[in-house]
C-alpha cells in the first residue's frame, strides 16, 4: 500500500477523477518533470489504477484513464485529503 | 502527505488505535527493527500525530498513544484497507 504514499501519485489520479487526460495534460497542470511523470504512469499502469490508450493517429495519441480499481481511490484520496486540511500545516498555522 | 506512504507507519497507527502501547509491544508485534520503529514514531511525534509519555520509575516507563489528530487517521486507514482488500493482490488471486 505504499503506492499512494510515492510522491506525485494522489495528484496524478486526482487529475484523472475528472476524467481521462493526456500526458501533456497532466504534465502542464502538476510542477513534474516529464521523466517521472511518465514513471509514476508506469506504476500506476502495472497496478492496474490507470488504463493507457493509444490512437493511431498521426501524430499518434495517447490518454490516460483510470480503471474501476483506479476510480475507487477516490474515497481514499478524499480521506487523506480531509485529514490533512483539518489537521495540516494550513490548520496548524491558524493555531 | 508522503507520511502515510512511509513503510509500516500505517501499521504503526493502526497498533496504537487499539490504545497506548509501549515500544516493545509494538516492536514485538511488527516484523520491523527498533531502529527504525524509533525512527518511525520519532516522525509521528514530530508530526503531532503520536504522544510519548514517560513515567519516572524505575526502570522508566515510557507509552505512546495516538493524539486526536492520530486518532483521525483511522477514517484514512480504513479506506485505505477496504480500498486495499476489495482491489488488493488477494484481490487479483481470486480473478
Amino acid at each position: 500500500m505504499n503506492l499512494l504514499g510515492k510522491r506525485w501519485i494522489g495528484l496524478i489520479v486526482t487529475q484523472l477523477l475528472s476524467g481521462k487526460k493526456r500526458f501533456s495534460d497532466i504534465e502542464n497542470s502538476l510542477p513534474i518533470s516529464g521523466r517521472l511523470l511518465s514513471e509514476r504512469l508506469k506504476e500506476l499502469e502495472e497496478l492496474g489504477v490507470v488504463d493507457r490508450k493509444v490512437f493511431p493517429e498521426v501524430p499518434v495519441r495517447i490518454e490516460y484513464l483510470l480503471t474501476d480499481k483506479g476510480k475507487e481511490l477516490e474515497m481514499v484520496i478524499n480521506s487523506i485529503a480531509a485529514w490533512a486540511t483539518k489537521w495540516g500545516e494550513a490548520a496548524e498555522k491558524k493555531e
